[in-house]
């Protein structure tokens, strides 16, 4: 890739506004913290979009010049209008990377991608993870040390209903006895996505250097590359074939 | 499993009824030639279910009392009614089976449940292929040698735009110069679903018995076990959790 | 498969006999405890085999009536022959399932199918365990719950240096902190590998019905399929090549 | 990764000297047409190391300064001295890559690290191959068309018995009637290894820019990165836990 990597920084952008507690933690919304961090390591050019402007931050312009959208949703995964979601697939299976963070497991876009229901198990009492990881010699651990802790996470637990990824490298420990594919790669078309467990609003998540770094890892390695434009439907044989 | 596993054989049924060359090769359709193949092997009890029957015939009934499902669909892919689609692929992450045949690569359910566009090359000039086994320790290919070979079929070529099958068990040479993968299995949800590429209307395919035997051992693969009952949704902890 | 599977049920069978407090637990060894369980399903057609038997009770007789091999090892896995080895390694490549169980994972059969050091974390406390199914539509999981509970384990924690199962179906939850990929599926030549952790000598693991189960499933999923009989080597080209 | 990739490409070096066909092909080696192409990428810092070198040019210096190693033998895997192998499967599990080309299917550290024999079917008579692109948003196939085409070919064929990869990147068709994985991604220990079939010693395929791109492709793929320092062995427990 030459330059930097075009990140969209997408959120909902409602609890933020609506609670007073969120917005003390938030003060210019999850999708700032996040943007911020991002912009501050150099390698990335970013912008952030909002379900409440127009075409939700997501006109075919913002598309085209995404390289990776990052995605938090929660309370409001029903009012992304489908006609958005068509566009965030298809420009996915064309080979932009999608990062989905925590509550965005329900999101439209995500299970459209997978197929299944993404279902899980939850509880919020703020108790301690720990997301280790399995695979250590992938890019997105770089940097980062056998495990991480967040004190106060909501629980995600297994089962999660997603089809297996293709690379899993954290997999989570809760307190309270459960535990949860925490980091999740997949391809889908040419586009890569990762699943990322953390982030719940109500914890100051989005400023844990860890939960930060696998993040900004993640935006790098669901970057397009230039593979093979495919060029699907009826075609000719490369090989002669006799006439029988 | 106690008992015979349960198969419904769906089919678009619509090449049979319209052109008379298909009708000849497959005058009751080609779910009765499936159909009488999987009952022959008495491991089966079978029923079959088509397009213009009243909801496909798919009713709640037959889909509750249906452990796998084998589909074949092409030109009216459109016509199967959304509701009917959604029961469908509820059945399948509940745990049904799913055996999907050739050009069921585009039906509804199959994409719905991939996420991707399901896309492929394509060419019909009835030239060779070879599927080569490449998993010889799978069930699906019990009873199979090396390769099974069809003198006249219709090419599919890659880039197959399909997630990374759980487990890749065929792959596809045809004498036109592609590949293709050709059997695919995945879990989804409690479901397991086989892509079984052979099939196209046009050719005696239903009759081979390396495809046949194959779709059989797919059938008992893809039948449900009983699997844990997941509870999704909010739960509390297992652990006790002091106060902080 | 027509009849039973044969099942031979490997154990080191030291610690039985040098340890008071083990002999209590498992008085003709955990192999006899194993053996019971599986003659009892009537599935299972089961021998037991032990390390100082000539040939560790692994005569190629005995290997070549073999469906199945279960592996228990711990303190002397360095006693194992290397041309035992070798054989057991040449039967699962041939399509004889394998099993492998807890401390096994340093066994010399595992370290040589995997190609990776299979070193773990772990710690004797004898803390609480939580398997979670993660795969709720394997056969492996057949009649099990949402996760099986084990009051006292020895912990094995990640990093688990194994590659990549095939398909990951448990993932352990550990009192003191962490998570481990518990019951994982490999397929190696024709033959398949279970890895499952539970199994300490310390504790009566080989009486809780839930690892008895799984561990009876695992025998059934890891059984041989007629698949082809592969030959290697120089061929003939199948299609007719044209001079240049 | 700060600054270039250190890239040691490995050759038997053998057939170029004792064949004078091949010598005119590869005047300086095969090791040394690969190693002048990557260089020449500006990405890579490059040497080189053959069999007859002292330690096989695989010192522990070498090797402690190479992030990715590329492997090329055939005709004397038997001379590789086990010593040389054992410290070249430990530093891929420490993290440094591993290419392994054409007949380095059958060499020690592969096999070593596959677990499997890493048999399959072959035949010379200088056929056509074609790699398709199975999975086009990896950033191995990066500047790649939909297939690159090699015109003269040794074909190998399936069954190719490997443990099935992480990432099956490239499916090869050939002339004569067989399909092969062809290009082949997996993770052990902290390293990532690249099977990549092309490259026999009698056709010019190491000058071929397809061929070659994707080789620096994987190059770049399979450099380490700074993932966690695992600690294995006997831990405390993270989490208090209370006497019983």
């Amino acid at each position: 890739m030459a330059g930097k990597i075009r990140v969209t920084v997408w959120n909902e952008y409602r609890h933020e506004q609506n609670n007073e507690d969120i917005a003390k933690i938030y003060p210019q919304g999850m999708h700032q913290a996040i943007a911020d961090y991002l912009t501050a390591t150099g390698n990335f050019e970013v912008q952030t979009a909002t379900l409440d402007e127009p075409d939700h931050g997501l006109t075919p312009e913002v598309l085209a010049n995404t390289d990776v959208l990052t995605w938090w949703g929660h309370m409001a995964h029903g009012d992304v209008r489908d006609e958005i979601v068509d566009k965030v697939v298809d420009r996915v299976l064309e080979g932009m990377g999608l990062i989905v963070l925590h509550s965005g497991h329900f999101s439209k876009p995500f299970r459209r991608l997978m197929g299944s229901s993404c279902n899980l198990k939850w509880r919020e009492i703020g108790e301690k993870e720990r997301l280790w990881v399995v695979e250590p010699g992938h890019p997105i651990v770089h940097g980062i040390g056998e495990y991480i802790e967040i004190p106060n996470a909501e629980m995600y637990g297994e089962r999660f209903d997603i089809p297996a990824p293709d690379t899993l490298v954290l997999v989570s420990w809760f307190q309270g006895g459960e535990v949860f594919r925490s980091g999740c790669c997949y391809h889908r078309g040419k586009g890569k996505i990762f699943y990322f467990r953390p982030g719940h609003e109500t914890y100051p998540i989005f400023y844990h250097q860890g939960v930060l770094k696998i993040l900004a890892n993640a935006c790098q390695w669901a970057a397009p590359v230039a593979g093979p434009d495919v060029v699907f439907g009826n075609v000719r044989p490369i090989e002669e074939i006799a006439e029988a």
